[in-house]
């Protein structure tokens, strides 16, 4: 059995990590960590799970999850896992980061957009962007994971066939994405408050979310071109789920079977990827609490742009689903395994 | 007192023009008329009037409507109003029509999309489209106005400075609509079920819905080169307003600075339209049982995109509230009379 | 023109006022207070009136406010009006109090449930409970008015037929009521937070509200015999309104005809009173914007119970629109002044 | 394996059914029956599942159905199971039906409250109504079970250890109880259009509803004297759960502590029963797509009522979560299997 411990167990992220790897048949949990001195019942904050699992969730003790552990999730805010990873590395555990600290090649643009100085950039090197249907390779043989961001999941997949297959303009591309309100996290504010939301919706950040030079970066590693993009997320009045509405422009001369057929090419092996049949469209109510990530393409013959929509859980597939997809492809399981019954 | 008849007063559109007329303190309510043979007092369907309020929707008769109305609102299903509008027009009413029947000039357009032969095309030459900010003129003198559909307002107010002062390429441009649940009407159907739309959103119609000729329609009649749009709509899990982001490309050499002062001059004396500071953005509860149109606008200097947000409430400014300023303006009173107390 | 001052006019309540006296013919706005020391617009705050209304909401000026009003209405948080009551009554202004500090004859009550010693109880004995259908005559005359709780105006009002002409026993009244969120403020907390409502629904202070002592307080001046309520209240995944279902037991040989004529009678000069007509049922979107009280009346023969059932809107009925219409019965305005169109 | 049948496969119930026993560790699914011509796959109806799962919901063929079951769940509307139960009995296979037609041991209640002639009164005898927790022993040996109704299964258990053990009066006992939307089914209609629920509440068939005969029914078989109820069912702006307040009045000298220790003792063994700690509050989120009954209880000493508030998921534990915890302690699994992983 596989020995998983998750450091920040208490936020939503940490939580459903948790949740899955109780599903999971070949793991077992071997640390649940918090900053609260007092330990609390798991199922307290899981209320959905079988009253006989009687896991605490409790301080951190970095030494006994270091020992206990060979595969470590860290839940943890942006800026705070790069204090802790190296001390997991260094007891040969597997870390999978979920903040955006291990994320970027170029520190500069870490350090812009994330107003912090890295204090560990001698492990972004080795880091693997935990993009699962991407770097499925690099995956299975690293050592820190860095779990992708939720809005790029969503806008990545979409793009890649396109781009990696050059069937596309690099400069135009818009991405309007629109996510429920969980990504707003457990502690109360004005970006959770019901009735900011309840029968409201609006976009924020607009053209300055930190998402965007993330999306930039992994775009740029697929295609031969620079791309430009432009990104506006939204808020919905719902919890789960990002529903993301791609604009590009295809080349002259690519056809409208040839993108189809690039996308069922692309993600052929990808389990938790499915392509929505011509004419309709992904809705959140599809993919909310799993893992997958539905994709509709529709092509304007005479605008000559092509519509991409993808939609996933911002929770799972978006973070902590992904994080275990990752750890499956590491540790040799299937890459399904745990998710479904 | 101008004498007014609402036709179809029992939809959502026709409710919420009754409505707005026994607030106007100019406007007095000469007939409510639906298809049914049972007279029903309107303050149950308006359960938020006054209990004084004793006005009947009753069965048409459209003699004693045309004789005591002066002005005829048809809040009617598309391909209903051509049969009906000329009666009202002979009898020398002003008629203000609230379906797609007389938007458009080509009558080819229409019937292509609506899929109905139009029997009334005589009619066509003098209607007027009535996005009251932009045919002011217009309107104050037209016979038979045809009130604009909701997804074009929002559009059409968003990129009319931009395209009336040719700020922007008229190609590529991408309009990614969001609209509320009551757009789809009273009658029970998939597209109002409960279960359908709550913790859903998903994009339908992609780049085929019925607006999108009217969009481009209007949008050439302000701009010298053709325009090519892309539109995609969206259901949101709310009930009211028309959240719609715009992504244009901004001609070389236009600064952000003209493009803002473009927005405020065209816009100087419309009373509903309001301009969102920098760095904010509409969202739709400011704008929700209003007939304001709120419009934010951002320019992303690395790219040259415009982004440019409105939000409107689907039925008051994207139909009933629209409907009662065309009045207003017809009618030689201040152009939000009635509106506010 | 009646002048009239806010005080605490950033809260939901106090903008409600506020909105409410803009809509009023009769009167004139001449103060809206605010503790912050920096003026704002009121209709930042209030997005949906006139761009032509240019209040402002200042910092408390207490000698200023005095000079320039006939009519305080202090929107204050429990606890603190007390401290503010008296000034304005030395300067001869009506005093309409939304806090629960005036509302009880008993000190001690007062003092227990709210925790807090009561600092002017001298003037307690003036103070007449606001509950506009109830209390008119004492109303039309008071210079404090106690505007009384949201749940109490639901539960009293759909009570106080059956008391006052001793038709129900007074031991064993159930009121199960259920209020939307906006009673729980502006300000983030975790009884806002979309997360813990939306999608569900749940029991709160289970018995030991403290709306539960008012009720009974003013139960018993209804009724000969001490009555006995149990009071749960439970939080709506919506925005506005409470529902308050009423269990009571009636007594031996009252018919179900009687008990309709009461209400019928009890309330035949009240219009907003709206009783429901037999085997139909109040519910909440018919009030909600609304000073309405729906209430409808079902006798179980087999079970001598009688169920009522009550809808107001929280901010209106139950709060911001009875002290209106309070301050519209003391100023010999038409009670529904300023309320439609 | 034990091979099950699910006959009316694409409604809400038939399809949670389905979803529980492709998690069954012990069980294949055999059938999944339909009235349509035309094959459909399972995962199209539930978009979470494994893609790899290819069952197909296919028409009727009883004779198959029979031949290749040993239990065969009907998920069928009321008065269409009882001309199907028996075909599948004679087959030797255990029926467990969700309608209510076999619920009822007196003919004239189910025939008077659901309108329709009983045509297998022959089998009601030997029929057991398989609320799960009071009735383990006969669900272990029974070939008709009659799965309760989701009010009554919420009701009856948070009212079950108090009757049983005599501690309270009974009449006078009230149920308000409030449901989601997903009780109302998947056909639109206006109980499910989204904007008649969307920011409402109400109650309906006020002291008229079915549940209501079965309520009394079952608790009068736990209860020497006669009981007597109110029953006032509310439907909720969400989807899925029950939340049932629940009044009733001790007997003279029950002490708070002998109440809490008759639920104690009642559920010892009740896997699916969780009872609230003293001063908490079950809350349906808590126990959405769960099979959990949460029971919370409150002594108010003043008027010796009892207050108990109990939340059941309606479509698991009030329907399909049921249904597979009867089939478990029928063929002899462990009561929880398959609901957790």
């Amino acid at each position: 059995m596989l020995r998983c411990a998750v450091i920040g167990a208490k936020g939503y992220t940490g939580l459903e990590i948790a949740e899955l790897l109780l599903k999971h048949p070949d793991v077992t949990i071997s640390y649940l960590a918090d900053m609260d001195d007092k330990p609390v019942m798991l199922k307290e904050y899981l209320p959905h799970i079988s009253p006989k699992v009687d896991l605490q969730i409790a301080k951190y003790d970095f030494d006994e999850i270091g020992e206990k552990s060979d595969v470590v999730f860290l839940a943890l805010p942006h800026r705070v896992s790069l204090l802790y990873a190296e001390q997991f590395l260094n007891k040969n555990a597997v870390v999978i980061d979920l903040s955006a600290d291990y994320r970027f090649k170029k520190v500069a643009v870490y350090e812009k957009w994330y107003d912090k100085k890295h204090t560990s950039k001698h492990l972004l090197k080795d880091a693997v962007y935990g993009l699962s249907e991407l770097n499925k390779e690099a995956i299975s043989k690293a050592q820190l994971i860095a779990n992708p961001g939720c809005f790029p999941t969503g806008s990545i997949l979409g793009l890649a066939p396109l781009l990696r297959n050059e069937l596309i303009k690099t400069e135009g591309i818009v991405i309007d994405a629109k996510t429920g309100v969980s990504g707003a996290g457990r502690n109360p504010s004005a970006a959770n408050h019901f009735g900011e939301l309840h029968e409201n919706f609006k976009a924020y950040k607009v053209n300055v979310h930190q998402h965007s030079p993330e999306i930039v970066d992994q775009l740029n590693a697929l295609s031969k071109e620079e791309v430009k993009i432009t990104f506006v997320p939204h808020l919905l009045p719902l919890s789960r789920g990002i529903l993301s509405t791609i604009y590009v422009e295809r080349k002259n001369g690519v056809t409208e079977s040839k993108i189809h057929s690039a996308y069922e090419k692309f993600y052929k092996e990808s389990i938790f990827i499915r392509l929505k049949a011509k004419g309709t469209s992904p809705q959140l109510k599809d993919v909310a609490y799993t893992n997958f990530c539905d994709i509709g393409v529709t092509v304007d013959a005479k605008s000559n742009r092509v519509i991409i929509i993808t939609a996933i859980d911002n929770l799972l597939k978006g973070a902590a689903g992904q994080a275990v997809q990752n750890m499956n492809i590491r540790c040799g399981f299937a890459e399904d395994c745990g998710f479904f019954e």
